[in-house]
């Protein structure tokens, strides 16, 4: 199988932290570079974020910045329920050293398209946050929604209520307009949501396999996941651990056969009522060839062992 | 294989029509009585229309009077567009001789209980209307929920949006209270909803072999289904044909792989803000046995050629 290159659009947040994590772990995978969302927190923090998890974790992986708020507003402000969930810094308000690598000086959106034009159907792109960035690139480059070989996000919410609205999840409620463009784009997309990521949960029983490395890396990643299984827990979203919605994107990007999917055509709802539902288009229902592949359930006793075997491995050296 | 013993649960309506017909013709069903519910009409145009249809196809099955209105109202006014889909008397505005037959002195609620302890596993319920009547039944003998085989409804939507509400479909729309209390009991049930039955189209060209046919059935089957197919293209639903809804619940519940289904635990939305939205519960995801099996794709070059080849045998002998 040859290596995929893999871009990560990443609001490092915490679940982004372990999916960045899993994307340097598998072998199957080239990460040839992350791109900051506002998102969980501001985009400096984000990107601030993603290169200290990176120099933690001893990779020397470009990041650039990508849009600093939706395309539908001159501005961003955090959630109170992202601090909540994801700590004041965004990784579990954890202490890391300050990044000795700087951020790239080409913008994201356009390191998105250079690259889509350099791998073409070699490239998935991981968004794990807002789709602002993957939106400006489309409507920058529109030939790129032909090149690309896959956009696997995570975001959206089918077959069950969403976590920001009983109809909308978080990332497609950042920038409903933006996610809208980019599932109606002819791109070939994998929707990760929270149809699956509700279903695959982690507990502290596998962060103190972490810590028990006694380094570096997994004392860290101990912390920061333990402060989002107990936000999760004080906030009543699941009593029973956290969600790790972002690592299952990059998990069915490595690997489709982690999730049974739904082929349909998507359509996001930008009005106010019902603002950021994403939904099948009945419309399109016996006309259009779907480009959007919807999963609906997850193989989690395969999934959960396989992302911490590559995450534990990681860990363990850094 | 053994015969399944089938309750038609019927808001006759066009497509319900097609649905007893369908229920008549496949030999693998053994259809016990019809219960008559309001929906598409007033319950006593629909309970007749049951009667005048057994008898033009020389069936003699008992029809039974369910409820007139839904568990949360004391009346029932039929819908505008209810006319306009199906005809002022609901079966395309077509005429049939008065029936002979009378309709049953046994209430349609009480025969449900009684069919559902004489054969237990193998009786199975198609409801292609409300659900009021059913949870009616269950409310009254909650022991049934155990003893029936099988459920398998047409209504809902999970996967697209509805059509009396960007949530809601036309039969859960009747009644989410009752529809919320059969989804949710243990009662094993098969979703056939908009997701399914939206992509099942007949045209013209199917009717016109019923014509063919010369008998008495055939022309009037040919006559009622083109009023509904016309009534889909003035009305802008489908310009292609008109969704066999009904149908496709009683092959569902003749061959459950003509569709594709997803386990689910689902809820309906009994709330005013997106009232009778039929979707999962994400607060049982990952800790309940599902009880309902959501169709979310249908082999419809297998389906839709079955329906038409045990209709066209059926109505080439009335």
């Amino acid at each position: 199988m040859a290596t995929k290159k893999m871009i990560l659009d990443l609001d490092t947040g915490v679940d982004d932290a372990l999916a960045l994590a899993y994307g340097i772990a598998d072998p199957a995978i080239d990460l040839i570079g992350v791109v900051a969302s506002y998102g969980n927190n501001l985009l400096e923090q984000t990107a601030k974020n993603s290169l200290q998890l990176l120099e933690l974790l001893g990779q020397n992986v470009p990041v650039f910045k990508g849009l600093e708020h939706s395309s539908t507003s001159d501005h961003f402000n955090v959630m109170q329920v992202s601090k909540e969930i994801h700590g004041n810094n965004g990784i579990g308000d954890i202490s890391l050293p300050e990044p000795t690598h700087k951020i790239q000086a080409q913008a994201g959106v356009d390191f998105i398209i250079e690259a889509a034009h350099q791998y073409g159907k070699d490239l998935i792109i991981v968004p794990t946050g807002p789709l602002t960035n993957l939106a400006a690139a489309l409507r920058k480059d529109p030939q790129i929604s032909h090149l690309i070989g896959n956009v696997t996000l995570m975001g959206g919410a089918l077959t069950v209520e969403g976590n920001v609205s009983d109809v909308a999840e978080a990332n497609i409620n950042q920038d409903a307009k933006a996610a809208n463009e980019v599932f109606t784009s002819s791109l070939p997309i994998t929707m990760v949501g929270l149809d699956v990521t509700l279903r695959t949960l982690l507990t502290k029983k596998e962060t103190a396999k972490w810590r028990q490395l006694g380094t570096k890396s997994g004392t860290a990643y101990a912390d920061l996941t333990n402060f989002y299984i107990d936000a999760y827990y004080n906030l009543g979203i699941d009593k029973h651990g956290c969600a790790i919605h972002d690592p299952l994107a990059v998990g069915v990007a490595i690997d489709p056969t982690f999730v049974t999917t739904l082929a349909l055509p998507m359509k996001v709802i930008t009005e106010e009522h019902n603002y950021a539902r994403t939904i099948g288009d009945k419309m399109k229902l016996n006309t259009s060839h779907p480009n959007v592949n919807v999963a609906i359930n997850v193989d989690k006793e395969r999934f959960v062992p396989s992302f911490m075997e590559h995450l534990t491995s990681l860990l363990a050296n850094h």
